[in-house]
């Protein structure tokens, strides 16, 4: 059968595995696809770096509208990254009636309903397995693995610089800054390491699942994004004292009221297999009504994890690029027409339990205070930590586990604490999950 | 647009839970097939029984002919089990231009190559994700979500019985016996549960996952099965002195030679994710040459669990069956003409890494002789560990670990120690995987 025609937009890290597996697994693949896949144009910047990593069967170009507007490409790849030209080069390869394979989270996140609609229209696919989680095929079994069930939540560790940096704090009891740096040397932080310690990079792919999971419009800009760059080791070992575990998690729950869709550490339970994902590894935890949980865990990044994404998805259009447009698997996993408008939640919405941490005065009636303002809100306790204070010191630590509330109440709980004058300084607040 | 109709063959504890979540969750299973999906006809031994399950909507038969020649139905589900009635009835669906879906990994497992080769003669698909790991969408994975890697191997507790039996052994320092009759008080074992202690259910998956995963034929009659009756409390307690624990695994390798197909009582590090998949979980690892390994867990067994896998194949097939059928995915992963015949393995020539544990005259030169044997036949020693004998004993236990060797090579070790006069009785040889 003829080749599939495949044009690259962009030969980084993602581009060159996606080169370089395609070609080292040819054999296997049209085996399974059937006809084979052929990189046949590259658009990169740099044309001699891309030439010496294609060869000279493949015709390397600095114009990536070369490829987009190429009559005889069948598929563009778009592993460019960012909402600058990515976005333009996908919306231009839509309307020329190419199918669409990107990794590009941030795009999809932010302009994946205008992207998903203009391919709607064209009949055309966009496949994006590798946006999220890398090789782990979360997006397929998300939108056709668990099509049975209604998805009660979902939770994921999807940044592996950020489960690498929290994995080194806690093994080896170092700070966030102290362990960025090693991270950065080592290659698994960027130099401007924000997108990942920040949640952002996390907060796109919890968004994506979101919508696939739900049914709702990609909706970045109600996501709640929060990092670890002000986490203190201090916490870390206090919520491993209680069997916790702190990962940063993107979550997303579908409630009566509308959808939570957060980002931030979060302590779970250590006896979880998703607590025991350590370094640069993802996973990600489904809760269905009718499978109940399901994880998925693997590689999250890199250059042939990417890839294998990547390439998955060319087979997958190979396969279905034959079927009625209007029966393949849909971009959002729900038909166009289906989409909810069932809203993302403000985030004092949310419920969900608590770590608080305060530094208190150690003398009798304190805790007294503390805990009936809890109760005045009706906040329950689930477990507390009082550390003894150290020689000489008159202050100390107390932990408190609350059972689920609603955020407001937290944070008004908190106000009144933070006012007690035997509480010194802010009291830290963490999100707690059983994933139960 | 129109419904796609469906027939039930047997409505036992899957095709019951198939029946409730396809009615509980309509509304979101139109939302992402697109058309809705109706059982309209259930074949049953006890149509009394059937119809207090079904109501008054669908029409309930005894004669399954009835189901597969019925002229409406678009798709046919066979959730009978075995190779009885369940083969003819697949193959007149078949023959009928029906669509199939089965739970069934023994009729798949014995059966496959010739259910397959129909199917793609009439193009119509058959389905199975139910029948690994049961609500796991492990099946799609491996057929559609890895297919840009080599997959090197695979290594999956897929007997959620067993993993029961093991955790229970292991938590409580049970025995076997004990452990099966609490198990079957409880409804995780069977009333006879051969089929999953002896590793035979496992051996059946273990068989279709090969398959798929290198485009070998189904071939159940080659695959070496032992299951875990005859598994030592003792051993279990060992492995975990030593930092591995007991599970019964199905590993699949490919090697040059050959393929290793093997279901067995499998020590493995206590720090790898899979070795932390408890109780009555089914948990998958898949090493692909470019993701590297991809982890898949959750519940293997029950009634809607292995019902979401039934109705997410009724979603695939809703959406695929508009598709060219030589480019849906194939039922083997591979295209018919790509299926490789490189042969399954004899034992004699697997190669692992193994446990073995002899009980010895507590005298020095013992160890001397043991070990002289194992470096005569070039198998290294990974670790050791030497009981103290107890109060007034003589003998002890000596527990070897080795490293990777031809299975003939440990077996011909074994027959020389046992001939040792320092040596009681037997020695008790498991294998060892480092899963890495």
């Amino acid at each position: 059968m003829k080749p599939i025609k495949v044009g690259l937009l962009g030969i980084g890290t993602v581009g060159t595995g996606t080169f370089h597996v395609l070609k080292r697994n040819q054999e296997e693949i049209i085996r399974r696809a059937g006809r084979p896949i052929e990189i046949i144009m590259v658009a990169a910047r740099n044309v001699e770096r891309a030439r010496a990593i294609v060869g000279d069967g493949v015709e390397v170009v600095n114009d990536p509208a070369l490829v987009v507007n190429h009559p005889d490409i069948d598929i563009v790849v778009e592993v460019i990254g960012g909402c600058g030209i990515a976005k333009d080069l996908v919306l231009q390869a839509i309307a020329n009636g190419k199918h669409v394979i990107t990794a590009n989270k941030a795009l999809l996140a932010i302009h994946g309903n205008e992207i998903f609609s203009a391919a709607h229209k064209k009949g055309v696919m966009v496949a994006f397995e590798a946006a999220v989680a890398g090789g782990i095929p979360i997006i397929k079994a998300l939108r056709e693995g668990l099509t049975a069930n209604r998805i009660e939540w979902i939770a994921g560790i999807i940044n592996g610089t950020t489960n690498f940096i929290l994995s080194e704090m806690r093994d080896k009891g170092l700070d966030f800054d102290t362990v960025l740096k090693q991270a950065q040397a080592l290659g698994y932080a960027e130099a401007d390491p924000t997108f990942d310690i920040e949640g952002i990079d996390a907060g796109h792919k919890a968004s994506i699942m979101a919508s696939i999971a739900f049914g709702v419009p990609m909706q970045f800009d109600a996501t709640h994004v929060e990092g670890i760059s002000n986490l203190q080791a201090v916490d870390i070992r206090y919520a491993e004292e209680l069997g916790y575990r702190i990962k940063l998690l993107g979550i997303t729950k579908r409630t009566v009221d509308g959808i939570e869709l957060r980002t931030h550490p979060t302590l779970i339970p250590a006896k979880r297999l998703i607590a025991n994902v350590e370094g640069a590894m993802n996973a990600v935890l489904v809760q269905g009504d009718a499978v109940g949980a399901t994880l998925y865990s693997g590689k999250g990044a890199g250059s042939e994890p990417t890839a294998s994404a990547v390439i998955a998805d060319l087979v997958d259009i190979t396969r279905l690029a034959t079927a009625d447009p209007e029966h393949r698997v849909p971009h959002m996993a729900f038909q166009p027409g289906s989409i909810s408008n069932l809203p993302i939640l403000p985030m004092s919405e949310i419920v969900t339990s608590y770590y608080l941490r305060m530094h208190v005065e150690d003398r009798p009636g304190v805790l007294a205070d503390v805990t009936r303002i809890l109760a005045d809100l009706s906040i329950s306790i689930d477990a507390m930590l009082q550390k003894e204070p150290g020689d000489g010191e008159t202050r100390t630590d107390i932990i408190i586990l609350t059972h689920q509330t609603k955020e407001k109440n937290i944070v008004a709980a908190i106000q009144k604490i933070e006012q007690l004058s035997t509480v010194f300084g802010q009291v830290t607040k963490l999100r707690l999950e059983e994933l139960s």
